[in-house]
């Protein structure tokens, strides 16, 4: 593992190393925000999945979340969004192949030799940051569009592993809107009964730990009706009893802007529950 | 005027703008921050001057600004850091021509066509935002790099004009540096003293106006001793008696990293002024 960058940051680090995966076959980047507590004790970890198109970088540059890791003493981990490089398959969509991991472990040929993010972000991360950094073994985790079905969906499927869960923008329903289908049906294969352990709504039906759900949606936001469908969470979570607290934010779109604007109620959610 | 971005961010809006600028004779970009106060009276204006490479966007994305500027109710508008297009002189290098403007009014061909920055930043840039938007007409002035020597340059040239300046990591003394020599020789002329009127230790040591400057420095900034050399800041206010605020921050370096963990502090001193 190596240390690519290196920023002083509201007291603490923000770094970005690089390291060989062995779940996913590739050098893989992940950015890392220190706060300065760190100095002293291990710390709960945040883990953030961005969205499609996204590197490491965007989270870390754009959602202005360090004062508030550094004010509540989380460390926030911000992963790569699928593997890289020239031997690892790719599409040319946006929404497909690298940048668009979407979180699963591929089945599918060619996908399946590397795109096991799911894998990736479940275990092999958390065990490098808890073996490498004052990192504690409380883990929250959150995300974005894409990162926000992975977010949700890993929380869902790994009950006791996450103390704190939330989401921006979330792909609430891959199953049942075009981005996911095409991600799915790729990855995964044309058998749709394949796609629903990695659909949020789909597993809301079934859970067996009663973990809530902080989800920030805009209402300006240009994928709503056609990829985000909110509803859906809204309605799956009130049949099931599944605590949600889904907040419809005005005017508000799926970029950057809107992250920033509400991460600090985010890591204060999180914070609640990671240094209880 | 066309509006090319639409945000919202912190119960305000994060905009971008595209005009034709009769000063610089191209198309230019502005971002423009709106403060939620900017609903209902005029409010005071904070410029940001980027630095070299930069565009509108770095600004907007990156400080994490706008959640402060809300707070204080300021308006907060980042220009392009140069003229632009295919019409525009350029150079291969980085810190000269496009995205290298330096803002300085141009003598030499073939800059003097459209480098004309101090002028736009000065005059132009403010009378379009006063006649357009929700803006009185008290001014800040601050900005990173060769941005902070813009703005300390434009407030101390500009006595009345500015209510309060700052800047972060800025180019102190161009007439004294690499990045300013090539710059200055390039735009100017080989005579040294055009140069002056835009170097701010020379202009301190004339300036007829105590306006306090507040300078924040990362002391592991790669530039520090090579371009940008706040001893010399330091030691001509010492001399003038001229007021200065010079924060060495250990550990930080050039990035917006230090910009957006010291972002919250300087608006708060612009405030202090242009809302009194």
């Amino acid at each position: 593992m190596e240390r690519i960058e290196h920023h002083a940051s509201f007291d603490g680090w923000q770094d970005v190393y690089q390291h060989d995966s062995e779940t996913l076959d590739c050098a893989m980047k992940f950015g890392i925000y220190l706060p300065p507590q760190a100095a002293n004790r291990k710390l709960p970890v945040l883990y953030w999945l961005s969205g499609l198109t996204c590197t490491e970088q965007n989270f870390i540059t754009k959602a202005a979340a360090q004062r508030y890791a550094a004010e509540h003493g989380i460390i926030v981990v911000a992963p790569d969004t699928s593997p890289r490089g020239e031997k690892v398959a790719d599409n040319e969509a946006y929404d497909l192949g690298q940048g668009a991991g979407f979180y699963v472990d591929a089945t599918e040929a060619p996908w399946s030799d590397h795109y096991r993010m799911y894998t990736y972000v479940v275990q092999e991360l958390p065990a490098l940051i808890e073996s490498s950094f004052p990192a504690s073994q409380r883990r929250g985790i959150s995300g974005h569009s894409m990162g926000g079905h992975g977010a949700l969906m890993i929380a869902l499927r790994n009950p006791g592993r996450y103390q704190s869960v939330s989401a921006f923008s979330p792909i609430a329903a891959p199953t049942q809107v075009p981005w996911g289908q095409k991600a799915l049906a790729a990855y995964l294969g044309a058998d749709q009964n394949a796609w629903k352990q990695y659909d949020t709504v789909e597993l809301i039906r079934t859970a067996k730990e009663q973990l809530p759900l902080l989800v920030d949606q805009g209402l300006s936001d240009e994928f709503l009706d056609s990829q985000l469908r909110p509803e859906l969470l809204r309605s799956t979570c009130a049949d099931a009893g599944h605590p949600l607290t889904l907040n419809l934010r005005a005017g508000h779109d799926h970029s950057y802007y809107f992250i920033s604007t509400y991460i600090g109620g985010h890591i204060a959610h999180h914070a609640v529950t990671l240094n209880r």
